[in-house]
């Protein structure tokens, strides 16, 4: 088995306890998450030798995402240290009608500001077997698009599988940016995940018939979706989470995957929250994990809606469950009943 | 734009954490609250110039009953200091089937021993554009029956338009002497907001085809429920809250207005309830703000009915939300979707 | 009234806070409980003169245990102390789609390790009306075993109505030495009380046309399983709760009742869950109070359901209610409307 | 071994966590607690069959001071139930310079709106030793004080030994009518406990060269208290506690007993303080331990002094220390080392 | 009275609870707080007209900055709303030989990155007494250096009295660019205050025969570096306080007073630290109540070392204490007893 | 640089929070420690390549221990997966005169029952410097006895240096035992580390003129023990702790080494305790790394010394100190002054 190696930004979230507001909190729950750091954790989880490429400070705070990440058994020895900020989140969470927010205070972090020089990709793809990033990293800076740039050459010349999850965040950059910036970089990717809107908001690829905000999402309007990202860049694998958003305290959640040949429809949950934050990366490490461990394509599908699906229900970024937690789910069992 | 005043008592909340009865608590999370309070706090949010008027005693516990309504917003100035005690409810919050139990020690506060001379309502209304009450601080004690008396006076001299909460309570009054009090004080304000039992338990008006404790409430009902409280007091608009409660932990929500002429209906939300108390309060302040902001009835009730939506996702008595986030449930956007 | 004496296991469980998942976890949550001690809280609860029977260090942990059931009313004055260990559980709570986990780490305990002669049950039974346990005490240890057989012969003997919930362990012993051994106790009991799946697992009595992890179960079947364990060991009454596990977070609940003549079936609650441990206990100990305070039949089964169903919505395992709230929502008030 | 009987009033203590004031707190820790019912709990712990009389309300914040006692093996049944409130008192925690702050709500409570009715004494002093309370009692209310006086009456004549805590409280009474109603009472007692300041508070009795707020304490000047209080009104002994308030951290720690004949002084301690709440209380507790069980007058007073000084250590108000733990104390180890 | 205006940055305290270090938290308490920030929140405690200026963010973060003022009385009219960042400082509290540690993130603040035109410097002084700032607002940038400047003379031009905290901080500025901006800024002060080495590093008046790390400070060679001060800047006050670091808990605490006639020497204390931070603000501020409310110098001295002795024993930056409680301390009592 | 192998238990730690008392307890802090794992957490903070070897269940609270290690850099893939039981200690914290408690539940763990085959010594110290284990390892059963035994003879065998910290229990085996054992194993070790009272309890060599309650120790007595020691196994080097326990709150620490020409002394601190747990093995940590890195001997014990002091100030059982931290103490710096 070779490297699994994941590259992005680690941030520390701030989140008021409970459903408190941000101006009600005398305390905040303190943990590291983002989106590649995400995935580098359920791969450490699923058994896969996982590393995460990112710079961060040699402060304590730095320390602490470092920290965080052995912790759940990633290999942080790629890690560059240096810079001055970890980049920060303050994420409150939603119910019933009123939606989770996220305030962003991650600008100049030391990943932001890292420079080409602090990577050196051939080192870090040998020996990998798959590389993954979304389209956040790229987002983060002009040095950190030039970077990915640079990682996914570096990757497709190493023979490495490369998969990126698009992430659309308009708060970092606009649709226009992102298209032309992802736009480059996509074509050296074998895999893109991408969420009901991201397709739209990154290439102007809109499906059909859907209405997000009402919770509609239309099957056929995603399969023309996921056709014209494999017609356009030439992917292998095209995977599309699909949520229904009812209220910030229930969602129906599903996946489609398309192999350019055939499409696949995964079960359909109803989920009640108990945390949302990083519910697209745990679907993309469990596909990462489904297809680079030999199962079938239906099965990675629903492996990674499984995984997903649980990632709703624990607190934090980062998906903590294991193989048989997930594979008992996926496998049927939804009943939730105790396991003594 | 002049000054809101409210009027009445504000208490030291004491609540068990999370789920616990009392019986198990360590900790009790310590927030202040009360009908009135909870309006002003509303309307300082939505930017209004909120005064709050009352007595608390000068000790820290007093101080920190006004510390949470400066922190709001809410001007303070206008409180007069002095008295013994800040009155006292524990609140245990309820779930499915297991209501929420509230017993009160709020006998003997500084406010229910108030005087007459505690108060110098000309000075008070001065500039003042409205006034509004609830049926709890006349049924407080004697005292406070006369003072509001007094105050709704002062408050039609002076060109204020007045709006009371029915807000019956048990257990500080019987209904006889409820309906005499509040019967001499109605008629002097504009604005009645009542819910779904109220205008039974205070004046003996009730809902026909109505039952509260199944949930089953009809429309009809409350027409003539409000037709009757505009015929009996000479009022401008009557409010009715249309709680249907399912469990404690899932309620649904709506309202009707009456402005003598025309019934609006609001829309109906399906709610997941992280904190009820204070939902009626919500529902007031926000009608307040709609019909002195000058929107269309209709949009007024919509504003009012999102407004206290929202309050039931909130921990404490206070609804801590802005404007634009009740205008984007008022508009329709219920999906609860991450606010990034 | 006489003594209503319970025997068995008190144990520490140690819980992560909210959802966190045991990785995740700084503080645990400290409670006690065992299925005869939440037994022996609840009657004490309803106003029954109850004393809870086991072995407990003198060290700290013991004395905490002992003070918790003090603290709720249980007398602990026939509790022997020695032994080294007090059990421990780890419980995880489960949301949506995760179950619940429990980690048992109660081997070696006091009373697993306890000896005949640590109880004179002719002692324990002077004045005693009814005597309770479950099918976990035998479990704990072949000694343990004993010691109940001979706690049941002389109970008998005494006059004692003799109850046992059946409560399978998987990780306590085989179904093969289950049946065995509880067979031989059974014969000593007049009431029985089981799961959807105990009467099963113990004793190979299955219900028909069920399927437990899906949430489908029959009452036809049912009935077939209540009559066999009266025909077999000449019981007064067999109670059966009936789970339906949609999820980890919501269930239905209901029970049925046969006392050999009629079989009575409750009402069905769907309960939106906060703690599901000990639910059957307080299943157990409701229908132990309403048998033995003269209700009528039904009334007895819809106390216990009731009492069982505000259980889940009760942090920890002991079922903190009085029987004014049990005979309320018993008698039809499930909506959760504040109690002022 | 007889009842030893406490009467008086227990207390919902509120307090901040940790250093913080009141006005920065968003939660309060609950403990219960108050002077007579501090000392039940020491005697519980010491293995006495120790009661506490008081009245309570039914609701559950009177449940819950009631299991609170039971918890720790006091015998609440001779508890009268009824009334509206239990007095409450916050409590601040100081620290070096700044002094802790207590803040009392205790007007209207249950106890201090008792009537005589409410008490049977002599009933509760049947197979009774010891009496104790303290010169809060009277203080609660007029009606508090005769049924004070009836108490000690009651149990001189059934040959109970009756110990009192001057406990003089500035805020529940003045001086003047403190000197006139204990007077009365304490005609009927046997051990006459003090601080440094309650003689000369309650009985005008002065130490001469000591200034309390410097820390100077003159052990001739209070001897001669203990003297002139033996005098005054025919006791058996007399205790006082000699607190050096060095700041709110730090304190001396000592005490003198004078048993008619001799004068005993014990050890002193210099403590670091956790929470001196109760101090006295447990002085006194340790005391009647000490003369109820056989010690010697010196060794009675050292273990006493030995208990308060743990109880300066020990969160909230009850002194949760062992027999064990005290004479290891007072034995003379007082290093602190680790017990394994 | 006048307003009392205070410029500078508050900012976002994060810290781990109780003595846990930042790698080690899995919650971070919530504080706000700043040099300036902190006086003008002893200014409205004792009672003063305070206006806290600076510019904030309009997000829930910035809102609840202003909220902890507002809620502390300080008038928060006067701060600009826009910007993105709220500074962010990390404090890990010390203990014995370990020593606190504050990790700053305050680059990028709002405040920071503040225009001139930001700030209308003469409405701002209308009806105003006093104008506090410290050397920390214009080393934030140099925007900031300007702002400053602009305001020093727009105060002195408006007849108001400056003073300026001298508060190095060798993580914003050079020895040599403080000494350069300051130079020129102090010129315009009227009150200098400063600790045991801010004179040196900002100007290079260095104290003769002391030793800070040791703790060995000389009274003699501060007084040489007040009238420096004087001479060089023409001031009317020059305040030093005098810290003795003994270790993380236990410091010694002290100032003097140059009022360019007399030097005066403050009562000294010896302090068990709760919470050191914002110390030094505590003294200023009290110093600024004592002058401008007709104290003698050595009163207002006394005040404002008691005050600030006060601060270390509360949590977060804001020293929350009465002027009564400042005036025990004032006149005499460190007995830390009870206040009941 | 080689390997730096620790063996033997690491426990789950349950402990109140705050100086609460286990019997009031609703909360339990959750962290994992033991003698060998808190040394190996250490050398890895000081860059050494630290492994831990042990046996620990597969299941969560098994991973937990696991992750905890991973989290501080330590290397936890030589550990064995099996068994049970996480042995765990309950410990609560004393203060002033109440000394901390501990309450081991560590039989049956994993480790406890581990089997010689369970561990592969010869790849275990394939290319190893430094192993280390504690008198804790030996104790905890007879098979953990033979398997240290052969660690130590495979470790002499491979060149590796050993060092042992006799650290004897008294709960685990008799003093008779314990010399009996490890008067064999010690026989193969470099380095003895041992406490004021270790070295008279395993192998009856007594310190003259010592009286550990009291707090008294002498310099002289020791140095005899460390030449009895070094004359009896030929060590390289003796190190014993001096601590001098005042009161659990305060206490004198310092300690001596000997190199079997020369005895070094070092500095000695006075300490105010936060959590002293792991002092012992958080010296030894210190020592290992002074010894490895190339110190002198005085300054490796200062290192050692410093090191644990601050170990004193850390909550948890691991020192979670930088070597900068420890050489700003070790060369003088105690004030604590802010580190900025």
């Amino acid at each position: 088995m070779g490297k699994f190696v994941t590259f992005g930004e680690i941030m520390l979230r701030l989140a008021p306890l409970g459903y408190d507001r941000f101006v009600q909190s005398k305390e905040f729950g303190v943990v590291y998450g983002g989106g590649e750091a995400n995935v580098a954790v359920s791969l450490a989880n699923y058994g896969k030798d996982a590393y995460f490429v990112t710079k961060l400070p040699k402060h304590e705070i730095g320390q602490s995402a470092v920290n965080e990440l052995r912790r759940y058994g990633v290999d942080t020895s790629l890690i560059t240290r240096g810079g001055d900020r970890v980049g920060i989140y303050f994420c409150e969470k939603g119910a019933s009608q009123r939606p989770s927010k996220v305030i962003y205070d991650r600008a100049h972090s030391a990943i932001a500001e890292a420079k080409k020089e602090d990577f050196n990709w051939k080192e870090i793809f040998e020996g990998a077997e798959w590389f993954h990033f979304t389209g956040i990293t790229p987002a983060l800076s002009d040095n950190c698009a030039e970077i990915t740039l640079e990682a996914v050459k570096a990757a497709k010349e190493a023979g490495v599988t490369v998969s990126v999850d698009l992430n659309f965040r308009k708060k970092l950059w606009s649709t226009e940016k992102a298209g032309r910036v992802m736009g480059e970089i996509v074509k050296y990717c074998d895999v893109v995940i991408a969420n009901e809107e991201d397709a739209e908001k990154v290439f102007g690829i809109k499906a059909e018939e859907t209405d997000i905000t009402s919770g509609h999402l239309s099957d056929e309007g995603y399969k023309k979706v996921a056709q014209e990202l494999v017609d356009r860049f030439g992917l292998k694998y095209v995977a599309i989470t699909l949520r229904e958003s009812f209220s910030a305290s229930d969602n129906g959640w599903s996946a489609m995957l398309y192999d350019t040949k055939e499409f696949y429809k995964s079960k359909r949950y109803d989920i009640r929250i108990v945390d949302r934050v990083g519910g697209g990366d745990s679907f993309g490490a469990g596909l990462i994990h489904g297809l680079s461990s030999g199962m079938s394509n239906q099965d990675a599908l629903e492996y990674a809606v499984a995984a997903s699906c649980l990632k709703h229900t624990i607190e934090g970024d980062f998906n903590l469950v294991s193989i048989e937690e997930v594979e008992t789910l996926m496998k049927g069992d939804a009943s939730g009943r105790v396991q003594r």
